[in-house]
């Protein structure tokens, strides 16, 4: 089946996703977990060691194959996502991407002026990032159906706070110095960068992925008009670069922290938005209307919680979002190291039951 | 004259702050800024290093006053701000407080059962907190009417927060957890916390402050639903309390990234929002309509960006509020240890250059 008779089947475990992003009823709300292959797994943790680094991982095919289909094996999860990093693109530019442990991610080559800008060029995905796409066709094969796979970027501005050598913990203070002192190399490089993850996201949709997304991380924190200058502007670029795929999977669009903008993303004609925890899916689908599909949002630490709070905490969720289709279950940001597996079972199981008769819970 | 009069009389620099919280019309936009006080200005470093520690600082009325004073002489700021902490509270409650280096607060007694929670109680603040309100008494004396001093806490959510236990970078997970485990236990705590609150601002008020700020420096991390039950409702309590003191004094609200709450915070009665450097200041004045001023909002990194694009986000952030009554000028969250204090002079300038006719800047 293609990806659009996928969508016009009967709804289950293979195609809810799919039809949730398009808006059409589902059996029950589907549900998947940003990180969900990650370091809350014991197996995940035994392969990690295995691969050596985390970029060793993301570079092997078979492991991060291995690792991506770890936690559908454990949990009835609506939806696989590549195992990969959103700074595999400023890799590929040769700006060196490695992880201090306990840090986050670094660069070895950071941009340090605008002549660094200026020397960048657009890649060739399948060269530079070949083991990405490799990753992509053989998690489709090993999938065989069961699931459809998500492939995914760091967005512009997210990238280019990294790139230009910040690190969280500081704001990202050279990104906005750049944007403010230098507003125009900061447009080269946020211009350039969306034609790269345009590249990047069609080569993964070539490769077999079947849905994409776009993960904002740092745009929320810009000041209000910088974020629709800064983040949104090359956001609504990448979503017009995909549409004219041959074949377009649905996007969806993540930007933490930046529920101020939600109607303004939603103009961008993507098919999804992801919510932080911090949003109401009420609220939110108040402002997007039938525009878009809206995925979130429990509270990640909700899963340090007792069973019979977590439970009622996806229940509240479900009736947050109410009846009626384009809900995607998920944590409103990726699932912490130190969770038990247990209450991610009880997460995803939760979501089925509830989520056949969301009304009933309102 | 008392502050009644204050607020009536022609617009200058001693009432301006006053009469923009009061909505009346004012000679140029009021500005002060969050930590003016503060480790960028080398005489604070001074008076710090005399005094020895970030406490000892706090438990000297004299010394306190001192750094209270000193952003005064340098710049023309239309309000001082007692120099303290927002965690003088458990402190007084015996949970010791200290500061290490580079990374925030911490308590040497912090909260770890229901029964530590129990047996807490009331405080009296001239007591328990009275060097704080010595730094009140001595403050005005020095001021001399110069411009109005505004007393402040920490908010009851983002008291608890610390008082489990938490450090800011785990998400304060003790507090969430508590809150849904034990939601009883968490609301007998932020019930005892807003009484305290409320005497604690009322005895700041009795001693000479002239406006009354709380910071909610981590509700806005709540998921959408918490923020309301655990952190908005007893800012409420707060405000209800403070409107029935003998001469109540105008309070401003601040919950960080709390965006999605301005209209309900708004309903709460206080006469001031604070806003985080991530709102739009139109937008949030068409939320809260004449309901209350609004505080902010410039990022604090745009103090590291160049004389020209520092003025023009001045600027920028004076037409965004647009014209009319209510703007108080400020930073969207505290002034960091590394900024230049020309590039504040530069700001507190501008903002009084150009708030003169906000509205040709539009």
């Amino acid at each position: 089946m293609n990806d659009a008779q996928l969508i016009a089947a009967p709804s289950g475990r293979h195609n809810r996703y799919l039809r949730a992003l398009a808006r059409q009823p589902v059996d029950t709300t589907p549900v998947w977990i940003m990180r969900q292959a990650g370091r809350y797994l014991p197996e995940y943790r035994a392969t990690r060691a295995q691969a050596g680094s985390f970029m060793d991982l993301c570079q092997n095919p078979e492991l991060a194959t291995e690792v991506t289909m770890q936690p559908l094996r454990r949990f009835e999860l609506d939806a696989a996502i590549l195992f990969s990093d959103i700074l595999t693109i400023p890799d590929a530019l040769g700006l060196g991407l490695h992880f201090v442990e306990g840090e986050g991610p670094r660069f070895s080559s950071p941009l340090r002026s605008v002549a660094d800008i200026d020397r960048l060029g657009r890649i060739d995905p399948e060269q530079q990032l070949g083991y990405v796409m490799d990753a992509v066709r053989m998690i489709r094969r090993e999938l065989n159906g069961l699931v459809p796979l998500i492939g995914f970027s760091g967005s512009p501005w997210t990238l280019a706070c990294y790139m230009l050598g910040g690190r969280s913990d500081t704001g990202f203070k050279e990104a906005r110095q750049l944007a403010w002192n230098e507003p125009e190399a900061m447009h080269r490089l946020l211009s350039l960068l969306s034609d790269i993850v345009i590249d990047y996201l069609a080569a993964q949709r070539a490769a077999g992925a079947q849905s994409l997304m776009v993960f904002d991380t740092w745009g929320g924190t810009l000041p209000f008009a910088d974020y629709r200058e800064y983040s949104l502007r090359y956001l609504a670029q990448i979503v017009e670069g995909l549409r004219k795929l041959p074949e377009p999977a649905p996007v969806t669009l993540f930007s933490k922290g930046a529920q101020a903008h939600l109607s303004a993303m939603a103009d961008t004609g993507c098919q999804a938005l992801g919510l932080d925890w911090t949003a109401s899916l009420r609220e939110s689908r108040q402002l997007v209307g039938d525009r878009v599909a809206l995925q979130g949002n429990l509270d990640p630490n909700a899963l340090r919680a007792n069973p019979k709070a977590l439970r009622n905490m996806v229940a509240l969720t479900l009736a947050d979002y109410g009846s009626g289709p384009g809900h995607i279950f998920n944590l409103g940001h990726g699932i912490t190291p130190d969770i038990d597996p247990e209450q991610l079972k009880l997460v995803v199981d939760c979501v089925h039951e509830f989520g056949r008769e969301p009304t009933l819970l309102a």
